[in-house]
């Protein structure tokens, strides 16, 4: 008899649902993709003609799905504002959970759903940050944690994007929660793990313009801004978010140490040819964020896949995804609101007056 | 009903047969792996336990496997020696065949392989050269093809191995047929995809020396060895192989045109990440060549499994994998005569009487 | 009869001193060296060995070798408690000025020196920013102007040095007017080389550590620090200044425009040099700012020379020396205080209670 | 007094005769140029310009220029037909000779020089090969002999040029002593230096094409070309020479040893600069062999004034350029012949008859 493997659903059929679907689908060697829902006629059609006939059953009923005898976990690709019901309701049903981050834009949202996974802590509930799953990022902090570079005291971490002329960056901020909640939480969430989760944050500040976009300022947000945190035990991280690139996704990362430095993505590049010309050597950029960090989305959905089977601990804990997004959100209220927040040793916010 | 799945038997189970089998069993969706052979009792004891639970029945008789009823094809990493005879073998009973490379280094063992091959237009028959199947590769064929460097003229490529001190290369020679036609197969191959298959050559010489493996030359070997391969069309190719390197693998090509050159893998590297530390800064690179062409393989497993199931032509020629041990094995020649040796205009070989 | 010269006074034989010295002595082939004055008999050994043989008349007081027959120019390399002095006697004899970056670290004194050059616009009169001279740096500036990245938004800029453990950074944190005024006035020059040096600071921020030399907080200074500067038209610039680097000096820039971005030094290096061995392959960096830019100290020798003796505009102006001051120590302020600090439209600071 | 200058004089002020000239007048602060020699009306006009105003004699007539009182030294820049002549009778004026490479094409005539410098051992007698003061190649001879790499075995260098359409390099061939002799002798020196100058080869090889440059022919030239030479200890150098590259300069060398690698511009670039766009990243490159290589002159033109006025070593023997102008004449042999060629162990070369 083969060994046993997850029977998984995959909620949400759009960009990143797919992807998600069919890394369950072909790429998780001990997993099987059994279900799969949509509330959209047209990935429902996708659905139909790419993953019926390999037996996944295909509900426009999340609930319903969710019922299907045999499933053992749910990933939870769809949008954003409905990612924290489903997750809570999957764990009702005894589901294990792996979500696309994040949790919610609300921080209050995000909380609720840490607590109904601690009521349950036989079930896997995790909130995929895929940078964690990157080789290049695992390298970097194997280095450090190694003693490679001494202390880790500065980061600097960016996350930019390709610029997407079409609108569709502004019509996306109405929810996105802003670019430090949407973009940054990536390289807010490599802090947490670089400098360790339990880090307390002593004062944040932000800036931004609207250098392509204006009329992102009317959802409060900006196409490039740059934010400053502080911590307590003498650590700084400090990020860039753009989506404004004219040469494709650019994350990068920077851990400084007292006695050495690890970059990751220093050199952005698709692959490994160089094309030499009348204008010079040229390499090109991966266009998007998938196109760099696709094998660390297959390698998640492969780890995740193992702790729910052997029940072993995750790669990440989901209280980090909650504080990335609470971190994320007072980088977003210090850049709109032009003024620097501080805050005391156990992380109290400290008013104005009081300062 | 799910669509056909190609039903696939793996032959040797050695270092790079477990990893065809495992490709096949694990990484491509439109395959299933279900049967595999070895003769070797310390492989079969891993095939115990990393096949047989997942459905894949095992066979210390390779006629026995490919007579498993409902067989499509036949995956050969076994020793090369028996490469031609199993691939043969596997036609005659109907299978698709993908045979690591060499066939043989036998020339004319090769083609008796070809021609089984001919008479038997509807199988699909592959030697697998992996670099044809590798992104930074096929990136470069595109842009040569598409004139961005115009009429390409020179190629240098070379094939180096890590240092290995534990002599497994010298015992590796007995039988391997010289660097040559064991690691420079590979850049005459991409010599042949590049320059084109009908290029004939015009004179090759060759030069080698035992720099680290001095017991090389009881095989009439080397660990570094030049070679240079002139073409009649005015194209010439050089060939670097060495086994002495001591940072990794470093498999680089340069394709040199008119207006333009390509590089793959210039600069070689593990990851994207960089370590700063007080001797300058440093990456890492592959140890061997699977760090470097892993998802090549992958590749070469799913393309091999779509053109037997659709029916569509392989991405190459098995011609093209005879001539390119052919040009190897002439390169070997030159390379323990000292002698330069020449060829006429429709490839035939001009003795040196006739000079 | 010769092209005239032009005959130049160093002043300061310290560090740097000696090599503006020797540059005009043996790099700047329209001037010649005639006089130096040092006030240290250390120094003045050092003349007596290295530039009186040359014909360089030697001097223990600075108010009598400015008196010199001849004389045309004084290069200013003595402490930076005393530029702005020297500088201001200099002109009184009407002879122009190179003066060592900063003028002073007191910004009211930096405008004293602006206004005496002002009254004697005949006089050329250059705080030199070395990194103007570099052709880097010239490269990107020309291709910026060439309208290459579309409008430059954002600058990243570090001045990154070496970490030194013999405690040299803390005794000179009690003069140098802190990192942001020291280090970071170069990436303030170079913002307003690139934004333009009209722009107006709307907010500043800025945030620190000190990770290798808490000694440094006795003087108000830290070892790592992050600064950001928000512009009214919609620019940002953030900097990164550090004393703790391992693998040398880095001093790295980024332009951002809205159609691409010009990288200065993303790859640091001391030559031409890779070494590939078992741990990787690597690359050295210099250990010191002069490692990255003799050759724009040489430049800056014979533009000012030039500019001299033919009456052509300075490639800088004065006036930007002392803004590149100001905004450093605004930096610096909020560096120290921990509060933002905010400006009008017209470049005026607006206080907290106005908020 | 000022400690004394050496005189110089300057033979030709072609392309690279008037860089040595400027780097006399301007660059080398221990010497001075005190005379200049050209036939060509044009050239004479610029040095009535540039040289002339600053106290250059100039003449139209060599030997009279080596009469000129006070002469310490000749730099020779001339057309190579004539760099033995001149260099002979300098040397018969008791002045020390800087002669740019190579002496000549002709093996016995580049032996003459070498005789007649024996007899006269006080005189510095330099055929500059510029790679040999450039610090990247220093820092590599430096690893190198500091074992770094182990036991040096294998070199791969080439010299290739940016493609020039004009037909220069057709008109230029006619007297160049074809690419081996003009282009690849930089890189057999580098080989006698990294592998010592007593090495003595024992085959050679060559192949050729002409790709863009058909006309070559005529003078049994090649616009591409590939050699090899392997040395009875038990290494090879193998050499790439082209005049078709469309990016620019490209000197690349390789020194693999035995436990390690030395790479000197194997990322070929013009400085720090690299360019984002929406095509991906861009570096350019030096489009001449000065843009890389100026400093290496101006570093020669330095250490040989100091090796004469302090008779100390030249930095290279004389010698070596003869053996080095002998390999490339092989190389062209074997190019032109299509004829491997043997040497004994005393270096004696083997007749086909005796193979």
């Amino acid at each position: 008899m083969p060994p046993k493997k997850l029977q998984v659903a995959a909620a949400g059929l759009g960009r990143m649902g797919k992807r998600h679907a069919l890394n369950f689908l072909n790429r998780a060697p001990r997993a099987e993709l059994v279900a799969a829902f949509t509330p959209d006629p047209e990935e429902m059609q996708w659905a139909k003609q790419h993953l019926e006939p390999y037996g996944v059953t295909l509900y426009d009923n999340y609930e319903k799905m969710i019922c299907q005898p045999g499933l053992g976990a749910v990933v939870i690709g769809t949008a954003t504002s409905v990612h924290a019901e489903e997750a809570i309701k999957a764990m009702e049903k005894n589901l294990h959970v792996l979500c696309e981050k994040p949790l919610s834009t609300d921080i209050e949202v995000c909380k609720s759903v840490a607590e109904a996974a601690k009521k349950r802590p036989h079930l896997k509930v995790m909130c995929g940050f895929s940078r964690r799953f990157d080789e290049s990022y695992r390298d970097a902090y194997k280095k450090t944690y190694q003693g490679l570079i001494g202390r880790p005291s500065i980061i600097r971490s960016q996350t930019c994007d390709k610029h997407d002329p079409s609108g569709f960056f502004v019509a996306y901020a109405a929810w996105s929660g802003g670019v430090f909640v949407d973009m940054a939480v990536h390289d807010i969430d490599l802090t947490l793990w670089f400098f360790g989760d339990d880090i307390v944050p002593k004062s944040i500040s932000a800036h931004g313009i609207t250098a392509v976009q204006p009329d992102l300022r009317k959802y409060n947000d900006y196409d490039n801004a740059v934010g400053v945190v502080e911590f307590h035990n003498g650590k700084i991280a400090y990020y860039y978010c753009s989506r404004m690139m004219a040469h494709g996704q650019e994350d990068t990362t920077e851990i400084i140490g007292t006695e050495g430095k690890l970059t990751v993505n220093g050199n952005p590049q698709s692959n490994l040819v160089n094309f030499y010309h009348a204008g010079g050597i040229t390499r090109e950029v991966p266009a998007h964020y998938y196109g760099r960090f696709e094998m660390a989305f297959v390698q998640e959905t492969n780890e995740f896949t193992a702790a729910c089977l052997d029940d072993t601990p995750l790669p990440m804990k989901l209280s980090n995804a909650v504080k990335a997004v609470q971190i994320g959100a007072y980088l977003q209220e210090a850049l709109v609101s032009g003024k620097q927040i501080h805050f005391d040793e156990i992380g109290r916010r400290i008013e104005k007056a009081q300062l």
